[in-house]
């Protein structure tokens, strides 16, 4: 099963990153730390080898993907040599990147968009292809009759003005074209009605949303344990301090409002009541792609015997999501082989902010994943 | 279902915040925090209510409860004003604990032992017993062929001389005289072949060893999110540092080597594999009853990228064993009353090492003690 | 040398701790944790005795201090059976503490503190009496052109409005009224060219600003050690949480403002350059008095190589606050009654923004502290 | 002034980090972060510039400078294209490193050190030669009437067996070669009544012991905070994870009583008291040369009320180490060259136990330091 990875922003960190890495792991250079579908538990579950990816995207910036990945490189977010050992991969890569197409309306740019996909998939000779969203966060996008309805939606479109935020639109092009839509960031991509009613008109699944890689992926796995041994969590405050290009996009308080509304709800969806405490996020220049995350939790016990933990997370965000960004690729390709149309809510493992699913608890989501990967297998 | 909960080492830190806390429950003074079993996943399991539990038990000091609780009132560990409101029932249950007999035989003091089990529920009509031992930690105890065989042990008692630890002795008392038996401690209890023969002999469940209340319980929630994850755990170092009556025998290498060893298995369970680093256990009076432990996780994610997690916890160790305590003597003589025999490994969610159940990760224990209670609700 | 301690704000947490404290240091049942000037380096140094303090004091609410006192022992701020056992000490001070005056203008304002202060002094026999602000963090109040030029201040709070913020409107009809002043908060307090000149007209001393009690404690005992190893601090970001009534103030983002801009004095200060990151305060209601405080530095070492250091601060802001009180009143009565007269630069050692000092690095505080109060000892 | 500096254990981590780290100073490929005496302060004080210094020095080992300059640079202690850049320098010192010598008797070794200490002074044109130990730590050397007196000393090196460790021994033939003799390291070196009666027979000075790079430089910096604000610190816990060689070193029991002693000495100085707690080093391997100590302080504020502060340091310790190894060489030449003779005292900044010094907070040390440099300027 050829599969196409079509990656929008794919001269980001998390992309190039991404690249980097599929590169040396098909090269034998790289082990296959961080890739949730290469444990065991997925070996027959029918899903498409990493020698079966292909990666193409759009981006906005023209930014050679080997300078990108140099820098990269002196950064410590991949491994300089190995950034040198696979020019010639990238090189390759380079050739199925394009500019993000503009237009007079955002039909037109939709239209350009799937004309873009569909090239891609026909000269690839892929089986499915896969479009998925690793651009900046957007601001949260404004509200919208058209964005209820599918018919509204489509009129709006050919109209001048901006109904759709960017990731909605590739959304939108996407499950025109065919292709499922994977939105690895905060912004609204394909959650909305109209356009949930036109993957379903197209048969095609969809999966997000905002990549979980830190500390809501500890809280996670962290606050089943408090809601199971029957603790009562009076505040869980967090912080987040990251550079790099997201850094700097979530310091725009609209960016930031839409992640850190992301982040705060997997406490009061396990938990079952929302603890006292916010959850900040603070652009710090020099810290790059190496995220710390700081969190508080404050607790009572028996007779109200108060206690604390604090955990601090010293993670590097673009080496924690790229590998899931192939792990989604390969699933969601799967799934859509298999005939599954519409939100993918077994892949909340993966996600601040699941759609399709109200599962919270990380023990929760894998136990979800593993039973859909079985069910996605061949008889 | 009038249901007894023999403490052996009644009048420690554990045995009186157990105490002090299950009156105040029973008067409505205290909410239920930290009481798994008051959790809604409950409500039909046929264990016995907070009401039915009627406490006694043994101890080799004779401080009065009273006086202990209250100490414990000063500390912070229990409400000072609820130690004042329970006096009365506090010298109620003063009357059922009894000094731990001795003997010129180790035979002649475990039927002493079982005198007052069998006086104790007679005399409060109970229908179930369960021995708990929350006494002071074993240093490990030596081996010895009688530990192997019940007959050969039976035997060996009747010699003079120790061939049982303190903590075996104790759950062959209880075993022989029809009671099931919890070990909240790391000391040996009843994991002796010998004593598993006798509990299937005599038809009593048991349940063990050692209490999961602070490092070793994030460490299992922990742990699975970095296996789940396919990110590689190159160390994994613990520091605990607590004072109190416990943290003064930990601080003896005998005991500490049993309790380092406990607290080591988790990991290798979750992870498939050892990380480097060492868990360290240390005495540091003043703390008293407040533990602190501090985990350094340094770990590798995709192309080797390294990455670290810290975490600190400060708990106050007799509050969240004392809860674990009450639940545990419920489950188990909801166990025995349902005619569960030998180890139950479902109540591996309350343990650092469980005794019959090789699942170390938190979820899947939650997943099995609610499958488990939930199995012996009447039909 | 007879005393008297005026706290503006008196019936919030610091002033009762203050209060609270005092009666039991002098009724020996407590130690002298935390009071600086009992350290045997001010043995010689001439400032008042604890015995010889009368305190008195400004607060708009009305609750009593004995039911204040209470609820700081139900908090654990102070030991609840020291409030117990202070009530009759605790109903003395009562006596002294007026409803803060209204007036039609705030000359009136002035006039009528002026009077309570008077009346209090001349009532109490007082040698000296400096004036504390403890109350509330103010918004950071607008500039004026009033606040540069003593007559026309004088002219402009004669007319109806409010030319003044609260703090500063104090520290006025102190220095009318001969006393000496202290602001403890970050509010404008003395430090206006116009104040300046009334207390240097009134030859009168006066000190501020911010109590250091925490986070900010820490940075200026700390931050030295970077810049004498010539280590390169890129940033230092820093999160504040904490409840209680400053909390809440803190929580308003004019108070905010005010307060983190005094943070981030200490380290461009002492380093020579300005770091990246912010440091932020974030209201956890449940927290209370309780304030943690966390903050992160990377920093570059020899060739560049990048490290990290961490810190978390929980400390009783009042019970940190407090002592610190007394030791200020102490000291500044001191200075006035050996003539001293403006800004007491000396005492920068206890606050997060002085007055009257550039210097910012605790030790150098220190060593200037005690240079200060040796030079205030009687020949 | 051509200054020679001899490491003894040259192809170590910290000596191969210093002599990198000098090549690119002197060629302008790097700053001089870390650099202590680069900070303006000792602009007049008289030290031999960066270009003056010549390095040589001993070691057990033969691996290649290079190659071991490659490993840090692998290992991210050293920029790796730094490593490329110096080859050239880095070979030059590769000729001036000479196998420790061996011999029948300990005084045939120093004779066969003085003669490679004295032939690289001369070849080399030295004014002056410190011999720096940087080689592993050794284990606490047993007491010796030897080391009492040096007539005595100097007859039992003549005799077959060991009676001076090798830090001593080495210490001894730089003194009797008329080279000063810094310690870096816990071991013994100078710091026995025969060797300080040998530094002032020879006229030289000497310094010790145990750089001060991370956890303790912290101590050194905070515990007086501690003691100024009059909090009592109830207890001071450590725990340090290491690996790398010194790692390895410091888990023989051995070497870690002779390190965690050294440790424990500020607080004690500092505070005037010794709090609870224990300071652990443990062994990481995988951790290599970056470091993290981890520290919780327990401590009591007004009225007793209890509070907690807890740090963290990721510390690279060559990287840390290798400027202050420069920095000792410079100063301790200068003071040999102002006729300083015995214990440099005044360069307790740079030590976790200072030699001929009670001083042990980081400030006064500081202040020391700069009044000794200062007064080493030609007049």
């Amino acid at each position: 099963m050829r599969t196409g990875v079509w990656l929008v922003g794919a001269r980001g960190s998390v992309g190039v990153t991404a690249i980097v890495g599929l590169s040396a792991l098909r090269a034998g250079l790289a082990e296959t730390i961080g890739c949730v579908t290469e444990l065991p538990h997925f070996r027959e579950a029918g899903i498409p080898p990493l020698d079966a990816l292909v990666v193409g995207g759009h981006d906005i910036v023209d930014t050679p993907l080997q300078k990108r990945a140099e820098e990269l490189g002196a950064a410590g977010v991949v491994p300089a040599d190995l950034v040198s050992a696979m020019s010639a991969e990238i090189a390759e890569v380079e050739t199925d990147i394009r500019p993000l197409p503009g237009g007079a309306t955002q039909a037109d740019i939709a239209e350009a968009v799937m004309a873009d996909l569909t090239e891609f998939r026909n000269r690839r000779a892929l089986d499915e292809l896969v479009v998925v969203n690793v651009a900046s966060t957007e601001p949260q996008a404004p509200g919208d009759p058209a964005h209820d309805d599918l018919d509204t939606l489509r009129a709006a479109l050919r109209q001048s003005g901006e109904v759709l935020p960017p990731s909605s639109l590739i959304a939108y092009a996407a499950f025109e074209a065919g292709c499922s839509f994977v939105d690895f960031t905060p912004s609204t991509g394909a959650r909305l009605p109209a356009l949930d009613s036109l993957a379903r008109e197209r048969r095609v699944p969809y999966a997000g949303s905002d990549g979980k890689t830190g500390e809501t992926l500890v809280r996670s796995a962290l606050a089943p344990m408090f809601a199971q041994r029957n603790l009562r969590v009076n505040s869980w405050s967090g912080t987040n301090l990251l550079g790099g290009g997201d850094g700097a996009r979530l310091a725009e308080p609209g960016a930031n409002a839409a992640k850190t509304q992301s982040k705060s709800k997997v406490l009061e969806s396990v938990l079952g009541y929302r603890p006292q405490g916010v959850t900040r996020i603070d652009f710090v220049e020099e810290l790059g792609d190496f995220k710390t995350a700081w969190d508080l939790i404050s607790f009572s016990g028996f007779l109200g015997t108060r206690m604390r933990m604090e955990l601090t997370w010293h993670g590097c965000d673009s080496a924690l999501a790229a590998p899931l960004v192939l792990d989604l690729a390969r699933l969601t390709a799967a799934a859509q082989h298999a005939g599954r149309v519409g939100p993918l809510g077994e892949l909340g493992f993966f996600f601040k902010d699941p759609v399709g699913t109200a599962e919270a608890s990380l023990a929760d989501q894998w136990a979800g994943l593993i039973e859909f990967a079985t069910g996605l297998a061949p008889a």
